[in-house]
């Protein structure tokens, strides 16, 4: 196949009317398809059946403290867990909380703390300043800019790249004290799956940002999400926060929802001694305690950290071969030029970048079709992708028939709207 | 027993003697008994074993509208579990929203977002009010003081009689427009055992409050905790509202904490539309959806509410008899007119009034002599008992044969220091 920009105009109109036979025969099929979200299929979901059984078997909810976890109480969550979910997030023990099911709830808590409660004393909170501000790198994670919109934080896009966040871009921006943090997901970012180098976490924690106040969301949400045995190492945000003098600026999270069952996991969050401080304060006052049987739960499936990884292990070898179907499907389309793909080695998502100005209109297209796919622009803050080029294709949840099928339509969409868009502009 | 007050000085002084000998005879037993917290019993958590097996079990986690449970999605709850903490609120499933392991924390989460987002939209957000104000009926729940007090509210005591809150006050206190809502535990209120009359339920709902954004936070977490079947029914503040217009005034709250596990809970709240609309927006950044498999645990488990109310009548036969033998000892002391208590037909709690200004040292006596009980004053915002009088008794906890011997030293540490006060007053 040859190069869409090298096509003749008689002979991009014969490929689309070839394309719209093929896309006719598909809309007559009904099919109903869905790669819109990063929800782990059935049959990762059964992998984790026997954590169901695993108290009832045992016949005992003692702690090893001796706390009876199904009674009230330990607000920051029974001892084996801070341990197994302070392996998972790189940290001690003491520095760890542990909540409820969902990391996104530890995070919309923790801006939610500092919304009315100044996380540096002395500083206002985060409600008092008029035009707070929030980096979001682009393309990131929807459910994290709706929490800072939400929160009435004005959202400024800085553009990734296959190491990370543009830092120069970051440095500049964080010269203004009304920029109280930025979104991260350092590894196996959603979407695009990179995972931010060693140059620049170092860069990151190396910042001196005008507001005292400003703190990082460090959403390692995929961090032993791997693919493959060859994957992804990053830096260990708190070792490097502590060579800079920076402790106080990452706040951690991450949750078993993609390891054991999504919205019946249990989530962790990771903090200097100072931030735990004010955020502690708070969990004082919200809650008696998360659930305790949850988190025996998971340490008893589990064992340890060692265990929780040989179990991320069999998550793998299920989404393996999807992303392999998703990548092979893109392949096809590389030569025409008509996209830009990467090859990620872990996480929930593969990053399409389609022709500049076609994501809506290959949305649309792929929906007309059957075939369900996250928003266009749903990747960037407010929805606006400048470039309406972002598309997060989620592998984990068809079965491998369907995800070829989904993805043949996504093919033939992606190529009718280069081929359109290319029309239009010439 | 004659009457403390008719006894001359040498009598009382008599009495003092007697009761230290008493006393030291059981400092030298180095007790160590706890009835400080309303946390059930060992007996009573056994009730709900079976609920750790119930998924497992049945091998089938979908939900009745085919919801797979192990997996993410609904942010409202499974419609089998609204149904079921609808009926235990005494509203339709439609005005229900499930939350996590706490009613506690949604309460707080209520709070919180009114904080930062009106609940009657054009009006200031409540963290913009600088003198804001809450009621606080008393005696009454200390982490429900404890969050309005995290939030900066001014908290204005109210004081309570056996029919529920003092309403003149209170119709006079929602004059001022900076006075924003007001805690209410209508049934077995905690501590003081009480249920609202139904003069007191119709005179709230009647209420104007000059603040367009009042809200009561309708605590019912002992709804169904009823100790015999003589028990005390309450209006349904919903219906109430209805009549009256006010149906945006009540925020209802309950959970299972203490029907199931504590900690390990479904908690549920319950809203009119206008209210569900601001606070559904909240939820929506806030989470994917809470836990779905404990949700349908709790379902499996009790099959319906008449199933969760043949549940609570074997709490009742567990605790019954431990409220009597608080009730048979307080008997005791009735004569000396050093004490005054409820009988309570359900909850969680005996209220205690001992002589006023004897309720810290009662509290001192009691922990040296090796009985743990709520700090003096925990029941008044701020800790601060006016009359140092009120003292609340869990009796849940402690075995009979422990809870005998507290009670036994609670009664000679009333009696000590109501003699004690009687000599230094006289």
């Amino acid at each position: 196949m040859m190069k869409y920009n090298e096509l003749s105009k008689e002979q991009r109109d014969a490929e689309l009317s070839a394309l719209w036979e093929d896309m006719n025969a598909i809309k007559e099929k009904g099919l109903q398809l869905n790669m819109a979200r990063g929800v782990p299929s059935p049959e990762q979901l059964a992998l984790s059946k026997e954590m169901l059984n695993v108290l009832y078997a045992e016949a005992d909810c003692t702690a090893e403290d001796g706390t009876d976890c199904r009674n009230y109480g330990v607000m920051d969550g029974i001892p084996e867990c801070k341990r197994l979910m302070a392996d998972v997030l790189g940290v001690t023990p003491d520095m760890v909380m542990i909540g409820g099911n969902s990391s996104l709830n530890m995070m919309f808590d923790t801006i939610s703390c500092f919304m009315n409660h100044p996380v540096v004393p002395g500083n206002p909170a985060w409600s008092l300043i008029p035009d707070r501000k929030f980096l979001c790198p682009v393309p990131g994670y929807d459910r994290h800019f709706g929490v800072t919109g939400y929160f009435g934080f004005e959202m400024i896009p800085v553009m990734m790249d296959d190491n990370g966040p543009d830092m120069d871009k970051v440095e500049e921006l964080i010269q203004d004290p009304s920029v109280k943090g930025m979104w991260c997901v350092p590894k196996y970012s959603n979407p695009t799956g990179i995972s931010y180098s060693d140059e620049v976490v170092r860069r990151i924690a190396a910042m001196k940002p005008a507001a005292p106040d400003f703190r990082l969301m460090w959403d390692n949400a995929y961090c032993i999400h791997d693919l493959t045995d060859e994957h992804d190492e990053i830096l260990n945000i708190f070792e490097e926060c502590e060579k800079t003098g920076n402790v106080d600026m990452p706040i951690e999270f991450c949750s078993t929802s993609k390891i054991t069952f999504p919205g019946s996991g249990v989530a962790a969050m990771a903090a200097s001694e100072n931030n735990m401080r004010v955020i502690k304060e708070k969990y004082q006052y919200q809650t008696i305690g998360y659930d305790k049987l949850n988190m025996l739960r998971h340490v008893r499936f589990f064992g340890d950290y060692e265990g929780m990884k040989a179990h991320m292990k069999k998550h793998a070898a299920v989404l393996k071969p999807r992303f392999d179907v998703v990548l092979s499907k893109l392949g096809t389309l590389e030569d025409t030029g008509a996209v830009w793909f990467n090859h990620p080695r872990g996480g929930y998502f593969v990053s399409v970048n389609v022709m500049d100005g076609t994501a809506k209109r290959v949305v649309a297209l792929c929906k007309e079709a059957g075939v369900n796919l996250t928003g266009a622009g749903a990747t960037y803050p407010y929805g606006n992708d400048p470039y309406d080029s972002n598309i997060r294709i989620a592998p984990s949840f068809p079965s491998l028939e369907e995800l070829s099928s989904a993805m043949d339509v996504f093919c033939i969409c992606a190529r009718i709207a280069a081929l359109e868009k290319m029309n239009a502009l010439i």
